[in-house]
């Protein structure tokens, strides 16, 4: 059965002028810039901008965008009290999803149906905007903590830094959170991108493309693996720190069990470059927090070990579940804000896909019974 | 480019013991048995035991089933509150989404992450009576109508199709309606079930995969035939009729426009089985409403020039937007009912899924641009 490809791996399932994972020469494509040049020179807007319209934008572009972004505006003030209603047992991400799927019905039928590149745009600019903001308030919703509007006189990082932590925030800290949001924007062609892709593939909308992918994304082999990365270094740190650090990941790769935050399924034994970019800054932030530099000195035997034992490299989940916890971000929140971060991305994909769609429609092996009678 | 796929035409994307679609021998495999027979002499509640338990319930297992599909107590009141807060705007499919989203919070994170068969069966068979609930009553809310719970006291179909109507239905209608159901229950692998499969392989959640699967038959070139094809019909009634119903269909292939609720990606130029079932049942129903003759008369003109001028047979979606029309079903009702009965196959194929998961990641092919300096 030759065309039979579990979990489609090796199959290109769509051209695309988004992005692409070089691996042979470990570079991460965006619009034909790399990525890592883009997180060291550019503000997450920017290469949002340039992610979903195709190419950087001028000053007064960029102006324009980021007032868009930071524009509320358009959110409903009837969402907070829809959130007020969710359970608290709810996840995080769910809460934004139910957020996102309520937020489409106030586009008319025509207007949300519309999948022209025009109509796509605005709407996806709005949605960047509003899954900041259904990220930040979610969590503070579901602790009991009151609502944070967006501050239109910061920058979309400070801004959306600060309504997570609710506090101002320094210049150091917005600047590190921006280089993450940039590492997190767009990766080719990962489940929940292509969750988005097939459902806008039936011209589906915005909206609809956007709950799929963040379905997909909270899954534990997808998003879910920064939060398990810091888990484990706390565990660490509970159980000995980073005298024992050694041996815990020995004990777990003896034991079979998966790390979290290293390998990916396309990078394979390879260093991910954003791992690599993002990693000088936990050095910046370390003293941020009470025993810090203990978590990094953890952080830094695991990798270690890992490459020694298992020739795996830390993927960017690890890097950034370090940071994101030196920036006291809540470890609720990580998944989120990684799906906040890669709206971007689900939007030039979605755009993509309807300009040039073709219906995802594959075929299975069945291997069930046949010639039953009732 | 050898695995280049656009739409994944031909790929096999998984192995499956749900169901299969036998081009060659015109039959919907389900579970083993012919989905014709199970519709014959099988009522609904049966097959969706079949479809997501893999054979058929005695009767203390169906009584058991059927139970769980009327129970609403596991459906918080305190989504009436919640639905009423959806703009008047959305479109019903939406409202059950945010629905669906909502509920996934009732479940704390561990039971809502348990991917075990067990887990997901439970989680499952609850789904099923949720969406019958809310396809009610998210068109309800949005009309202004009253809500209708269900009566544990009816059987599915009746009680379903009562919720709808908001009235007693008779034996014949819940008969007709129940076949309805059971013809829209399980499909193979549309671009739906693909996308509740490719959510849940990153080990999301049940309610995941059905936001998903929802936002996906949602689309145009999915799950919204039945409405587009009644509304071809209506238009045909309203410019002359029966006697003009040749001609406008003329027209309209020679404009290259689609006539939708004719042709399949897989059937291609065969009779769709559901489709040659199903049209029986329209003389059963064509004196429910004033002028439902000449309808039936404009359904069998556009059928035969569809066969001789494009080799091309209907679809499911044909005969049953005409059934839902002559039952008095609100035409914004019929995707979500559609939705509604297919939630036992995206039930089935999540579990299938999560039993044997392989992550769906597929590759890109990369046409834009390279080595652009910023």
């Amino acid at each position: 059965m030759s065309d039979f490809k579990p979990g489609l791996d090796g199959v290109i399932a769509t051209d695309t002028n988004v992005s692409y994972l070089d691996v042979d020469n470990e570079e991460i494509v965006i619009r034909g810039y790399d990525l890592i040049e883009l997180a060291d020179l550019k503000t997450y807007p920017e290469v949002a901008y340039l992610v979903i319209h195709g190419q950087l934008p001028n000053s007064e572009q960029l102006n324009d965008f980021q007032k868009l972004l930071l524009d509320d505006s358009a959110f409903p003030s009837d969402t907070y009290e829809l959130l007020k209603l969710i359970p608290k047992t709810s996840m995080v991400m769910d809460v934004i999803r139910t957020g996102i799927s309520y937020l489409a019905g106030f586009n008319n039928e025509s207007e949300l149906m519309d999948t022209t590149e025009k109509n796509n745009l605005e709407k996806g600019t709005r949605l960047i905007a509003e899954v900041a903001v259904l990220t930040a308030n979610s969590y503070r919703i579901l602790n009991g903590q009151k609502i944070i509007k967006p501050d239109s006189g910061k920058s979309f990082s400070e801004n959306f830094l600060g309504m997570i932590l609710g506090k101002n925030v320094s210049s150091k800290e917005t600047e590190i959170f921006d280089k993450i949001l940039t590492c997190y924007i767009e990766h080719e062609m990962p489940n929940s991108t292509f969750a988005a892709r097939v459902i806008g593939s039936t011209l589906s909308d915005m909206y609809g493309a956007f709950v799929g992918g963040i379905s997909s994304l909270k899954g534990p082999l997808h998003g879910g693996a920064n939060e398990a990365a810091i888990h484990m270094i706390l565990d660490i740190k509970s159980k000995g720190g980073a005298d024992i650090a050694e041996q815990y990941i020995l004990k777990k790769l003896e034991n079979k069990e998966r790390i979290m935050g290293f390998g990916h399924r396309v990078y394979m034994k390879k260093y991910d470059p954003r791992a690599l970019f993002l990693r000088d800054y936990i050095s910046d932030l370390e003293s941020n927090i009470d025993g810090g530099e203990e978590l990094h000195r953890i952080y830094k035997i695991v990798e270690e070990v890992m490459a020694r034992e298992k020739g795996l490299y830390p993927n960017t989940d690890y890097p950034i579940a370090l940071l994101f916890y030196l920036l006291g971000i809540p470890i609720p929140l990580y998944t989120p804000i990684f799906f906040a971060s890669r709206t971007a991305g689900l939007v030039a994909h979605v755009i993509e896909q309807h300009n040039n769609n073709r219906l995802f429609r594959p075929r299975v092996l069945y291997t069930g019974p046949r010639g039953l009678k009732i």
